[in-house]
């Protein structure tokens, strides 16, 4: 019997579709395997083609003094730096002027490495930059929320090869944010525990859907996953802001994070994927009951007519299925 | 500027992204064109081949006594037929069996139509299948809300190119979709009015956006079209629930429905698309703020990381040069 699960926190619906169900290995991607050259002639994040983007706003060399991870501006950015929020209402007309920030995050000069297989080290100096520049977005006071994230893959929206993530700042809360915080309220008002805490303690117990646990951080496929693979990777401590992530949980989340992507990586033969850091809106601070974590979704699966229609998703595989193969995926 | 459009109905955002913006005609299509047999011998839903599928639970036959829309459960159903709705509590563990219904409706017996071009009587007849089928499944007393859709393409997640679409009832109102009804109620409380009607009566002032006019259906690319070329198709008359679709409505639909996907297929070359038939939940019927449509999403780009982490949309074309791209094009 299918089963429809609903995820307590987010309050999602998925359709765990037994009958469409298949087995784990059954992901792997069969995509062409491109060999890609350390350095790229056109590509305009290799090193050598700088003038090809805007101008670097935050940079880390490394002990020879070249860039190792740069942060320009997007060429094509969603949002301008440059303006103030205007919210305009006319008739059935209503919008925001688009001001915020957009950036690019380059995370290596080199054109072929990838995220789960560089040292952890580097990762550490990526997810810093991250927080740096997280940091440096909020203080603006057009900004209400910052999202950063990675477009892994065509699949996953990704048009540049290069290893690059991303950082969005708008001056707006969408609806789907406000839900799920005013979900969380509510449940910290009836219980007096934040619901990802408890989810977390929850999955913990039970071990069945697993995949990393680190000092500091713990990754696992939620009950409720919304598609094939779909993980959550949560801090131990309760914080509801990404930005007050500290230099030794930073260390664990590389290892986390590393060992999380790796997993993915070898299990599943270099599946294309977005990860989302998911923090709370900048005004909302202090909250006791939201709790920031990273959302990780393979792209293996076509959403259709139905997941329009109705919001909800159907999952052709099984939460538990999906972490055990990934546990049993073992990583040097 | 770009500008950060709200749908006044559902509240969604959509970044206007004027500096990525592409023109109406970069969207076309470059997949590779197929041609089809009238019959294919390995294809599931060609006549010949009817015990590779379960047996029909609707059929319209042609004047010869063969079938000419076929309707099927679904082999690899998302949810069952037999059972008990069951709600399960357990911890962080919120489930409801997966029962309702799941079935495929053959649109012709012919492998190689695509709806755009079937003649409008074939249409109508395709249309009033879906009403009698709608009704059907609402009777059911287990289901909350029942959803007609069609995928188109790979891209829009078809895996059978024989032209079909589907409808798939279920035991349980997502958020997504109480969070629209909610919004629509709190725009009658306080104005007195159905919030689609009034946008649908400014649209038809403006004509800006307006793509297909027939005497009972207008077509048009809403102000924050969530995608290029994304469409929304309203009956004039308030009704809340399709099921509630006259005879001479469904005539006039079946027209509208052809010219606005003509439009798509002649102007973009034959794209990918889903479309939804959304429909108030069963149990909400009479409501007088809630209005049924069709949604149209051409799948011309990918989603990524920044509606992953927002729920909100990007879209890289102006909803009003996309009406008028489409609007120009003329149908014989």
């Amino acid at each position: 019997m299918p089963e429809i699960r609903q995820n307590i926190a987010t309050k999602e619906w998925v359709v765990i579709s037994t009958e469409r169900a298949k087995r784990p290995e059954d992901f792997k991607t069969t995509k062409e395997k491109k060999v890609l050259p350390e350095i790229s002639e056109k590509c305009p994040f290799c090193p050598g083609n700088e003038h090809m983007t805007p101008y670097e706003t935050y940079v880390v060399n490394d002990e020879y003094g070249k860039w190792k991870i740069r942060v320009i501006p997007n060429k094509y950015p969603a949002v301008l730096q440059e303006g103030t929020v205007e919210f305009k209402v006319s008739g059935i007309k209503r919008s925001v002027t688009g001001v915020g920030s957009a950036e690019v995050i380059i995370e290596s000069a080199k054109h072929n490495v990838v995220l789960p297989l560089m040292p952890e080290k580097d990762i550490e100096q990526i997810i810093k930059v991250y927080r740096e520049r997280y940091l440096a977005a909020e203080k603006d006071k057009r900004i209400k929320m910052v999202i950063i994230f990675k477009n892994y893959g065509e699949q996953a929206g990704a048009s540049i090869e290069h290893p690059h993530s991303q950082l969005i700042a708008i001056p707006v809360v969408p609806f789907h944010i406000r839900y799920r915080i005013e979900e969380a309220m509510r449940y910290y008002d009836e219980t007096g525990k934040c619901v990802f805490c408890v989810m977390l303690e929850e999955e913990l117990r039970l071990q069945e859907r697993i995949v990393v646990e680190t000092g500091h951080f713990v990754s696992f496929v939620p009950y409720a996953a919304l598609a094939p693979f779909h993980m959550w990777l949560l801090p131990r401590r309760h914080t509801e802001s990404f930005g007050e992530i500290t230099d030794e949980e930073i260390t664990d989340l590389a290892k986390n994070l590393k060992l999380t992507l790796s997993k993915l990586y070898y299990g599943l033969d270099n599946p294309d994927y977005n990860f989302v850091i998911r923090s709370v809106p900048v005004n909302e601070k202090g909250k006791e009951y939201y709790h920031w974590y990273i959302t990780i979704m393979p792209r293996l699966i076509k959403t259709a007519g139905f997941e329009i229609g109705t919001g909800m998703s159907i999952n052709c595989s099984l939460p538990e299925d999906n972490a055990r193969f990934l546990r049993e995926i073992k990583i040097r």
